[in-house]
């Protein structure tokens, strides 16, 4: 006998993304999907040393419980990152470890969400996050993004609905690629400040600006209304789930709570290992040969996208981080496109499911997983694609 | 300004349990109160040298996303686990890999429990997981334990109000140490079955057994209604955070959805290395060894609270895992007896916080964290204390 489940398996929305993920692994596919980060730019060596010294120093501390918070000197570590280079000071304690972002996503949906609360979101918008806090039943809100950011005015209205949460990515958005202007992040902070909505700054790509940071933290402007979430994942391995949520004091205690309630603590293991891997390497020139890695992909992405796409084509130059935004012609579908692609064995994100309304015609690609023979060899299918239902 | 936290937050138990490894980790403090495994008995060199193979073998896949549901053989692996040692054949489909077995009740609590539904638990029962059931607003149900396990009486009257779970440790249980008989074991799926419960079996203890394992598994009984939830944290390493859940087949897409939404996928490092360093050992072998030192340690523990201990206390003789369960006298609470402990050096876990009614009388005491120096100076304050308390 079958028990019923929880309105929350019901409410949470399907992911196109992990059904991708087995799409991709077919032999002979070419992937520009996924999130991956470029296999090539992991420094594993720097990895496998930070391993073996933790474990040389104290082999039992790395396979045993720690604090439920988290790792106490990776958390100084992040505070004293967030006071350098994040303009704004924050406690130790005020830093939560969690299994990569995704699970920051969850707990804040768990601790803000009742069912029919109202919530904020870009559209686009990161889906796999919109996911996440969709088993909590908010009904969402959707505010466009312009090529400076989010449309402050839509926002404003959005703000008047009395929303409980505004997930957002400044830097670098995952799909689209867009950066927040400095106006439009003065004009978000101020929108939210004293209107009892949480603002979501997640960070996961604000490292990989290319040029280095782009933008003022929207923490560092809005302090006790902002929760900034961070990851290792797109800077050191995503293998390993290290991410990170600051909160504002207030919330210190409940988020302990959750965090205890709800998986005990992050693993010891693996918070160690970065925490020493930071501690041996410098982590600024680490990062900026990363986003030099990613820029010289990016280039050669967009190369090839100009060799082979028809005119009818369109696409953005992003300033950081792993993906371009690819638009079919206005009107039309990219489905059938989609669809055709995987046929001719190249797998592309399709831009719709990260909408909340609109976004037909639109795809997300990621250059950093394939090889640059891959580039070569899906941008000419994609182009041979595209000429053919989207004719010049 | 403050953004209202969701009913959960207000709905969580607190738990005693992490405010009392922050009091443990003070200098000079013997703790028996915390479920730590011994430090000594982990196979620190052979983990050591796993990760070294995996690192060797391929230095990017430890370190990169891997399937939502988990590492595809070491959930083959423990499938074959189930079928050779377990009793019932299961699809790895079916085995979810989660940040410990915390997480299991965080999923299974997020995917069945609506605010307001019914929930069996033992009572005694295991406070994390209580706790962790409790942040989705369960009306629970307390069953008592008896040295049997479960009163199986108390079980039917409870089904009869419709609950969603019913969660139980069927081997050494945390916090009393009870295995449940083989026919208690049958009598709740018997109970179970067709009641529209899910029957929850946390099998931490389970390979603890000192003699080997006790009694049949209940999801052999009941395999279509029953989840069983395991853990490496007793048996390889509670910090690299690898737990599982075995689900029924009608469950698989819900908790692959759960799952995907909540933290995308466990570490794909430490999965990778606990698959490996099971490759390369004779597993049963290794238990054997685990089995032999928890068992020493108890004795060492048992005769200690026998040369100790006055007249008045009662404990049991547990048959594996970590605990021994204690007593003061009928009618008396130990509180005081716990804070006088604090006071002189040694911290206990009171028993009542375990208890849905009842328990004022009773204390959990972990054998296998302290060193047998700390058992004989840990014991000795006890006794003394109790003398004072509870004098014969």
């Amino acid at each position: 006998m079958v028990t019923p489940f929880s309105r929350r398996v019901g409410d949470t929305m399907d992911s196109f993304i992990m059904s991708l993920v087995d799409v991709a692994a077919r032999p002979g596919m070419i992937s520009f999907a996924t999130g991956l980060p470029d296999n090539s730019l992991f420094d594993t060596e720097g990895l496998a040393r930070a391993v073996s010294e933790i474990l040389a120093e104290d082999p039992y501390g790395p396979l045993q419980y720690d604090s439920a918070s988290g790792y106490i000197p990776l958390r100084k570590r992040i505070a004293r990152r967030c006071r350098d280079k994040f303009g704004f000071d924050v406690s130790y304690e005020d830093v939560f470890m969690t299994n990569g972002s995704q699970e920051c996503f969850d707990q804040l949906g768990k601790m803000f969400l009742d069912r029919g609360d109202r919530m904020v979101v870009e559209n686009p918008g990161y889906l796999g996050a919109i996911q996440s806090f969709s088993a909590y039943g908010p009904e969402f809100i959707g505010v466009d993004m312009t090529p400076e950011g989010v449309d402050t005015r839509q926002l404003a209205a959005a703000l008047a609905e009395r929303p409980k949460l505004f997930y957002s990515i400044p830097n670098h958005q995952n799909p689209s690629g867009t950066s927040y202007s400095e106006d439009v992040r003065k004009r978000v902070t101020d929108a939210v400040r004293g209107s009892g909505c949480l603002l979501i700054e997640d960070d996961a790509y604000g490292e990989l600006g290319y040029g280095g940071r782009v933008g003022r933290t929207m923490k560092s402007m809005l302090p006790d209304e902002t929760v900034m979430c961070g990851s290792f994942s797109k800077t050191i391995s995503p293998g390993m789930r290290v991410g990170w949520m600051i909160v504002p004091e207030w919330m210190r205690e409940a988020a302990g709570k959750s965090i205890e309630s709800s998986f005990l603590q992050s693993n010891t293991f693996c918070q160690k290992v970065i925490d020493r891997f930071m501690e041996d390497n410098d982590y600024d020139r680490y990062l900026d040969g990363l986003r030099r890695g990613y820029m010289e992909k990016k280039r050669i992405f967009m190369d090839a996208l100009q060799d082979n796409l028809p005119s009818t084509m369109r696409w953005n130059d992003p300033d950081g981080g792993m993906f371009i935004w690819l638009r079919t012609p206005d009107g039309t579908d990219s489905t059938e496109l989609f669809e055709l692609l995987i046929e001719r064995g190249l797998v592309v994100m399709p831009g719709k499911p990260f909408h909340t309304r609109g976004g037909a015609n639109t795809l997300r690609l990621n250059f950093a997983t394939p090889s640059e023979e891959q580039i070569a060899d899906g941008t000419a299918i994609l182009g041979r694609a595209c000429r053919e239902l989207f004719p010049e």
